[in-house]
């Protein structure tokens, strides 16, 4: 078991290693571009889905009504223009929040408690969509590959999601190296068959794509301006992921800022390029949106030719950079819900690190949810788009209105100066301005685009996403609410002084049988020179004379109390006689002790957990008892012959101090 | 939390009460037969579905291929026969063992632990599939009469399981209640179905059904007699659930044995007649086996007419027996999972009963697994039927193989006599032999239906469950032998004694912030009076002048030793410092106190978990490492104006002393 936990998730990590776990430019954009790039091999093909709906669909839709799909290209235009301004804006909070800001921190430190828990909700919903879009369009690369797939792609899905997990665990420096290969993999073979397309285009021997199984509409919708915003909220798509830099920041090797910002600028360049190459080629071959095969499969048959190994390679690096996408979430949901719990808006267990320096319940958690709406979309990618994009365009808008905020204030100050916190640069930034202007305009733009997302997208699912934000963020302030009312609580009467002399303590060992544990558990309680007396608990009326015989000949000394159970139950009959000794001494504290069996493996020790558990769980209700377990460990152990065989921890010191030579 | 645990659970009953959780014949005829019953659901269809294979499947193969459908007469009256040498077998095992003599106890009892372990591991198999099939052809039969749904089937099979889980944590008296109307309901409709369905076709007025889809093959299998073998195990389904009432026996009032037995014959009996009228009607009116709908509703349509309200009725009923057939199993995986971990083949956790008597554990494991068979065979009864049989078989024979061993044995002795346990009747049973000849029969045929059976279904699914069960009993014997190798560790050198003179105990008390819970802390270790010192670990450095000033201030004595944790982790520096004392005292034993909120309700408690686990698990190895919580409650307290607010003990207890009329 401790091997199988050490090939899964590598050996743990000293605490020292933190630092030497930051990455590279290269490997940046590996790990972060990964779901910005991959939203290219379906940004395309939801806008052709939306516009199709005018056409009737269909191959034949081409020559029938005319080009209405080639209405993807200004589409694809606006998007890319939109895709500047938002990097320009998300390069100045690189630089404003060196540390890391994403919307959320951003929104914290300028516009207040609740819009900043609307971003936080808003991402942490998004970054499980992206695992579970992401992966969903990689299954259906794989499916177009390999139709014969298509019935088990849910599946497929769900094992992926559990791989990423798992890698995800180990930490982040190689979750980098592993998903680098993939993404430069990608690029390389998706410039390729954009640079070939280009040609063939160039050279007129492109051809139109055949045999698409295409999605066919009855009735073709009139080719109305809000169906035209729905093809644009779609295609918007491809601006997710563009955030996931400024989050990860603290990932970055120094100067941390500067490299971020490179990768960021490289990372929307290549976006771009992609995006309108692949929109451009798709219309010159006459791509038509199918739910057996991808845009992006029909490109690489319309360019290599059916079944060419460069079709499949093409097919290949675009399920591979998909799955890896879902990565840029394992890097920033834990590291988010990690931020948002630090400030008591998350359970505080989400942030604890592992033995791997990772966030391990944040990981954990996004898996599950991500697992959870890929079986109920059925992993198809189609159903889940609507969902998307709302949150990312409102923590877009979000962040981008803080950043308004903060340039204006540190605009104000005197160049050095420190005013609550904030700390002007040394020499006078002239463009303040300019940059203020330049965020004001990406929020304004992201704004309005999520306003058309929400609206154009409402009635197939987007309302569910406005139903789900703000009940999250009811909860995150229900939660908030609580870690204050408890601080309060406990710091009530701070003049409460602690005893002057300290109280009576009687000590109750719990006793199931009488071996080499109770006699540990007798120890500890004489060491601490208390009144003491042992309780059974009799669930098994046969046994309690074996039990009171094996006392008084391996204990012989102190009093052994049987608490008769005749229904078999451990807790109920326990707690009566503790609420007994309670009532009968109002000062005291009662003091359990209970043994607790350590094991090698966590097999074994999963065979003697629970009744513990179970005490536990019973007495904590109860004012002034308090409970101890006593460890008692018992080890594998390999006998002169080789056999493995368990021993208690006093038999492995006596075997070792015979074993010594004299 | 606590209102809705109670709504779904019911109140904690008291340990008096489980005498009188025991039920009647009517009752007990509900809840254990409704498995056995059910399957008339689906035991015919099933021998259509193999015999259609021969046919080229169809509604015309009646006309073109003759009526080879009408070879399920002779299959079914056989299966009669058989069931009635079971139940014949099953009586005697009644009487046999009046606390309840399931497959597995028969077998312990007479056969050893191997046949034993094999036996319950074919049985929880079963259950589990049980579970799975009952849900699975219940669903169809509502999506029989709304086809509309056959998309979600298995989202509704889910929901009906999570249902099935929560009514059975209530416990079983309960559940008996909930099912007694559901399986007279469907007797009621299905004699009347039959009835009315005998009464037309003396009359000549029942129509062959017309409408169905029925499944097709493209090229028809010869009619084989390993194809009629097929149909026949494929029907044997029909004998599922007969072993119930033996297995709880201890659930019906007394005279349990003869309530029990009684209850067996006539489930029995209404068994043969469902299941021979249903087979002899589908014949009448050429059923023909289809993925859309049931031989049940096209028997309902052919005999009351299309969307007639009784159609409606009987489907309803059908679908509800098969639902709370599921029952069955909920009623005796726990229990024979009980007995097993009792005898040390299961985790020892699986015997604790909850709240509300019933053995929580097995009822959540079972539920957990047959959500997983539901979703792997998406939902489909005909793919779980070959996984079916071989485990009920394989318990059928072994348990009367046990049965011939019993009888021969309690047969030799003298009336009343007693030897090694066995208690001979006080009159002598002339008919010993002829009992052992009817269970030796019942063993010889069964153990050929189980052979027939994962001969004929080997490579449709029956493989599964031939690897299953061997590698449950490798696993329940693996639990096993580490049960006895952990009682041979600690019963080891039995001579050793408590220590004479106590050690000496280095207490820790474990300070995160100082407040109300730490005073608590402090005057528990004053009360010990042992040496003891505060340790803080500084995952957040800017907190801990703050955490040694409030220190210094609200304790005022005692030492607080601050342990740096540069990378913010929990348990590894406070693991190593306690490592560190260990090294320099060799003899005695450190004592680490930690606080451990309590809160009033489940999910505020969930936010205040988690690091005693972490430091729990973290330190569990040390040797001479004894680990105490002192829980510290906080309550929920309404103000004078009604505010809801949190207050700790203390404050309670001073509030309640100043509210005190002088």
């Amino acid at each position: 078991m401790q091997s199988i936990r050490r090939l899964l998730l590598g050996k743990r990590l000293q605490t020292a290693d933190l630092p030497h776990q930051s990455i590279s430019k290269p490997v940046g954009l590996a790990v972060f571009a990964s779901d910005a790039l991959s939203s290219t091999a379906y940004a395309t093909e939801e806008i052709l889905l939306i516009l199709a709906l005018a056409t009737g669909g269909g191959a034949a839709a081409w020559a029938v009504s005319g080009n209405v799909l080639g209405i993807s290209i200004p589409i694809a235009i606006a998007i890319a223009i939109l895709l500047t301004i938002v990097t320009i804006s998300y390069r100045q909070t690189i630089f404003a929040y060196p540390n890391g800001g994403g919307a959320y921190i951003v929104a914290r430190d300028n516009l207040g408690e609740t819009p900043a828990q609307i971003a936080g909700a808003a991402l942490l919903t998004d970054y499980i969509l992206t695992v579970a879009v992401s992966i969903s369009s990689g299954v259906a690369q794989i499916t177009s590959a390999f139709p014969g797939l298509l019935p088990y792609r849910v599946e497929i899905a769900v094992v992926v999601i559990v791989f990423m997990m798992v890698v995800n665990l180990r930490g982040v420096k190689e979750s980098g190296r592993v998903f680098a290969v993939p993404t430069y993999f990608f690029l390389g073979i998706m410039f390729l068959t954009l640079i070939v397309g280009f040609i063939r285009v160039a050279t007129g021997t492109l051809d139109p794509v055949t045999g698409v199984e295409a999605i066919h509409h009855e009735v073709a919708e009139p080719l109305t301006l809000f169906l035209i915003l729905r093809a644009f909220s779609s295609g918007c798509t491809a601006l997710t992921g563009i955030e996931a830099i400024s989050n990860g920041i603290q990932a970055f090797k120094e100067p941390r800022s500067r490299n971020a910002a490179i990768t960021l600028v490289w990372m929307s360049s290549i976006l771009v390029m992609l995006f309108l190459g692949i929109t451009l080629i798709a219309n010159q071959m006459h791509a038509v949106p199918s739910h057996t095969e991808t845009v992006i499969s029909q490109m690489g048959r319309a360019i290599f030719g059916e079944g060419s190994i460069l079709h499949l390679l093409l097919l290949a690096g675009t399920a591979l950079i998909l799955l890896m996408a879902a990565n840029t979430s394992y890097a920033d949901f834990p590291r988010l819900a990690a931020l948002q719990a630090g400030d008591g808006f998350l359970p505080r267990q989400l942030t604890h690190r592992g033995g791997r320096l990772v966030f391990s319940w944040g990981i954990v958690v996004l898996s599950l949810f991500a697992i959870a709406l890929v079986i109920i979309a059925d992993a198809r990618t189609t159903a889940l788009i609507p969902l998307y994009a709302v949150g990312v365009f409102l923590s877009f808008t979000i962040s981008q209105s803080g950043m308004v905020i903060h340039l204006r204030r540190v605009g104000k100050l005197k160049p050095g100066e420190v005013v609550q916190g904030l700390e002007a640069p040394m020499h006078y930034d002239a463009n303040w301005r300019l940059k203020m202007t330049i965020s004001a305009i990406g929020a304004i733009c992201t704004g309005i685009v999520m306003l058309v997302f929400a609206v154009t997208k409402f009635t197939t699912g987007a309302w569910f996403v406005v139903i789900v934000i703000p009940t999250l963020v009811l909860i995150f302030f229900r939660i908030h609410r609580h870690y204050k009312e408890v601080a309060k609580a406990l710091s009530w009467d701070t003049s409460a002084k602690p005893d002057q002399v300290g109280r009576k303590v009687q000590t109750l060992i719990l006793v199931d049988d009488v071996h080499a544990e109770t006699v540990r558990m007798v120890n500890f309680a004489k060491a601490l020179g208390e009144d003491w007396h042992a309780v059974h608990i009799g669930v098994k009326p046969e046994k309690t004379p074996v039990v009171l015989e094996k006392w008084k000949k391996r204990i012989g000394e102190g009093r052994l109390h049987v608490i008769d159970s005749p229904y078999r139950l451990l807790a109920e009959p326990l707690r009566e006689y503790i609420e007994s000794l309670l009532a009968n001494d109002p000062e005291s504290y009662i003091h359990v002790i209970m043994g607790h069996l350590v094991m090698d493996t966590y097999w074994e020790q999963a065979l003697h957990q629970n009744s513990a558990f179970i005490f536990n769980l019973a007495l904590a209700g109860l004012e002034r008892v308090v409970v101890t377990t006593v460890p008692y460990q018992i080890h594998h152990h390999h006998d002169a012959e080789g056999h493995d065989e368990l021993i208690t921890e006093d038999q492995e010191q006596a075997e070792a101090v015979t074993s010594q030579p004299k």
